[in-house]
């Protein structure tokens, strides 16, 4: 597998050409990093904008859904589909409101995705959307039967085109401004875990979860 | 203006039809607690989601950009987008691996866009997307002048219909997987501002705005 996209008018990163990149270190990374993307199809040319959860293995991306989700059933069609991961790091705070920013990393994917039909497949495609979702709850929990694999649309999509777009760093301001007396800087932001909230039906003598805790664990640390 | 978008075959929720809403006082509620979102478009057949920040004001949902920017000059020729919203507010781990699940809040919005070309149009806009990102901040700065108001892109997309999915509250189990020996509950998930950084360029005497301390007090309550 070559280390990075080939770069096509498709998924080259034209504005600000400099944050883009094509590496899978640096693609990969960030969707590693995520579970959430935003799924972009067209039906009769209209867009749809979907969110879901994935899980990533090599070039593939899993996607779940019920066999009666209209996302599933049009994007297991074989159309092109454009799925983009957003991670939020901060809002750039310029001394002018024209250089105000923000920090991130994304990364957007060109493919199409194929519904997968053996319960084998389906079931390895699940356990690979869990691990990204939450590391360890698979071997947890009560694993999938075969009523609930058959009620269950699996997709994986092959990338075939994909880029990274990364913003890091304080604001940029223009030379004059950096006299004003204007507080700038980074706002940093992360998405964090809280405190887990036990299903009032639990039997008391339940404790939190391993993979509750190390989820938890890993970010303050 | 009535207090519900009408529900057609566009914006329906089909999938867990009780999660969907369609009235105005529930989508803005989640808009106005956002100010990123994922615009789709299509060109050619091809579909592009690209993340942006927004801001809103009644049916209106404004964008901005490099006026070199693929999205901006793509969605300024008034082609369909579709714009998602997607507030993540946990992960929902039930006792089974199927019914697990997250808690989320997120509006889909259909419509057009196009570009706005007199100044002071623009400049509010941009007013209002400043707003949406960091209430106050934009009378803390120095505001755009006329060579960077005509080096920005604007965008008033008309909301022509909408619909907004929720999720919340714990898991929902099989009736027999209740006595299985795990733990349940969510895991909630917030997006939480961090200490702010100070541009290593700052004069030492400038305090933190308010605009930023007021941000970070909203959220903690």
């Amino acid at each position: 597998m070559p280390s990075s996209f080939k770069k096509n008018p498709r998924n080259t990163v034209r504005r600000l050409p400099s944050r883009g990149a094509y590496d899978r270190e640096t693609i990969y990374g960030i969707l590693d990093a995520g579970f959430l993307c935003h799924a972009g199809f067209t039906v009769d040319g209209q867009p749809f904008v979907i969110p879901t959860a994935y899980g990533r293995e090599g070039d593939k991306l899993f996607f779940h859904g019920s066999i009666k989700s209209r996302m599933m059933l049009e994007l297991g069609a074989q159309i092109p589909v454009c799925v983009t991961v957003t991670l939020l790091d901060g809002v750039v705070l310029a001394r002018s409101a024209f250089h105000h920013s923000m920090n991130y990393r994304s990364v957007v994917l060109f493919g199409q995705a194929r519904e997968l039909v053996e319960p084998e497949e389906k079931d390895k495609a699940l356990y690979c959307i869990s691990e990204q979702i939450l590391p360890g709850r698979w071997a947890e929990v009560r694993g999938p039967n075969a009523n609930e694999l058959a009620a269950t649309s699996v997709l994986e999509m092959t990338i075939d085109e994909a880029s990274a777009k990364i913003r890091t760093g304080g604001p940029k301001d223009d030379q004059e401004d950096y006299d004003l007396p204007i507080w700038a800087g980074v706002l940093p932001v992360q998405s964090v875990y809280q405190i887990p909230e036990p299903d009032p039906l639990l039997k008391e003598s339940l404790e939190v979860s391993p993979s509750v805790l190390n989820a938890i664990a890993k970010q303050s640390g």
